[in-house]
């Protein structure tokens, strides 16, 4: 009963170590294995190939908060996620860092300093500020705690029943949620219904001048609608973490437009401790055959 | 007994309608006094250039958080500073995400966007940063609080004495307080003692790679001790919201040094309404012989 490291090998150091601290046994590669029927559990960002390679497999561990990256896992194969606290802060910092963003306007002033043109525009209250967040996961709900107690008038989407400190939208009510979201914050996992969600429909169910901010997954945004409202002045700017393809290909419209700022997929990494850490419980649930940490409803998609 | 409204025109209508609303009397510029012995309190910026004129006056009102621009005032003629709520929140603001912003190295994406360059960089959590706050007033103590709420690991240094939710470095141990900020944060009123405090010495005490925000006055840095600090690695980067002079000139190197962000003094502007309020209160304490709200002590220069 063993896990596999099928990972960055930058990490595994602190992966050897902290299994060996457990007692723990750890095949550091698919070229260590002398064993597949042993195998009972991956560690990986996208799996080997082949996975019919082993036969006694019960998990694969993504290093990662995404899952919708993975391919379908045979029968009987359970999927469990990073989902380090880390992590949460980390997306929430990117998240907090962009809505202030474009609340105050950096697109304009940052293309401004490319000209040195000195030219101020009128400062406003956060709390004359709507934020939407599409996704109240536990990322959602940490990013709106902040932006709440930076005084912007939060309000969250969710499919879920949520209670907490900031209203929440059901599904039904996207277009009341969007209709005063003057900051829209996408943090939704992709799966078959959020898939194209930031599309010309939505986009133009925003107040007139709206900003996006968009962590989620590139393939939730059709880039021509975002480019129309951007032109049309329905969006005023946006800042997106990640992008359809990544990378974003040199010479892409977005890394030019002064009122898209694209940053490389950055909203967090699993540092190397907590994932070893997360695999390590995992390991231990499936000895004692208790629910596995991080499990992922994949009907759901996360 | 009036108020001789010496301002941006554009904040006229706000204060005519709040003046009127409260009785009390409001000299629309200095063209419509008919009786300069009747001229209780100025509200400016920068005040008329001979105040001679107004035998009786009493107090000058900044509709601004700074005084430091400000000449002497004659014997007898008080001065009183609105600090707004607004005014405290809108720098924070700007201070939060400027902070962010170094911490999640924007200059180094925003400089890769300009290239089309797709590289991450590694996620480093908040509390694995260390924030020092030069000044800690009421616009300090904010900041301290909401990046300490994101987990940056916040002291202030005062030379008043202090208590509140940080630790408080007495200015006699600067260097100790510098030598643990790994993000510097000046919030410093510009005074004969703060005057040139960010150069070469103290930009040298900071820990290696530290990284600057700098939201006090233009005057507190030294250009040239931070581009030496920057060409050496000493200080990674810079967010700028002064500058000396101002408007930063066109073609500095500031503009166009990647690893500097420079935003045109857009910390914070009074709220019309704020300012007139806090106008209303100086005259009903003028009259009431009660202390002036945001009187300033010129000798200490805040």
């Amino acid at each position: 009963m063993s896990l596999l490291f099928h990972s960055t090998a930058a990490r595994l150091p602190v992966w050897r170590s902290l299994f060996a601290a457990d007692g723990e046994p750890l095949i550091e590669g698919e070229d260590a294995v002398t064993d597949p029927a042993g195998v009972t559990a991956i560690a990986c960002w996208v799996p080997p190939a082949d996975l019919s390679r082993y036969p006694n497999l019960r998990a694969v561990i993504s290093v990662g908060a995404g899952v919708d990256h993975l391919p379908p896992l045979p029968d009987g194969v359970a999927l469990s996620r990073t989902l380090a606290p880390g992590i949460e802060a980390m997306v929430r910092d990117w998240v907090v860092m962009a809505t202030l963003m474009l609340h105050r306007d950096m697109p304009a002033y940052l293309e401004q300093a490319r000209a040195g043109d000195w030219c101020s525009h009128p400062v406003r209250l956060a709390s004359s500020r709507r934020v939407g967040i599409l996704g109240m996961g536990r990322i959602g709900a940490l990013a709106a705690e902040s932006l709440q107690s930076l005084g912007f008038e939060v309000a969250g989407l969710s499919r879920s029943e949520r209670t907490g400190a900031v209203p929440i939208f059901a599904a039904s009510q996207i277009d009341a949620f969007l209709a005063r979201s003057d900051l829209l914050v996408c943090l939704l996992p992709l799966t078959p219904e959020t898939r194209g969600i930031l599309n010309a429909k939505t986009l133009s169910a925003l107040p007139r001048g709206a900003g996006l901010i968009h962590a989620g997954r590139g393939a939730h945004l059709d880039p021509e609608a975002l480019r129309a409202a951007l032109d049309d002045g329905q969006i005023s700017a946006a800042m997106l973490d990640v992008t359809d393809p990544e990378p974003l290909p040199q010479g892409h419209w977005m890394w030019r437009d002064p009122r898209v700022i694209v940053t490389p997929h950055v909203g967090a990494n699993t540092d190397a401790a907590e994932g070893a850490r997360h695999a390590l419980a995992v390991m231990r649930a499936l000895r004692d055959g208790t629910p596995l940490p991080g499990l992922v409803d994949r009907a759901r998609g996360y």
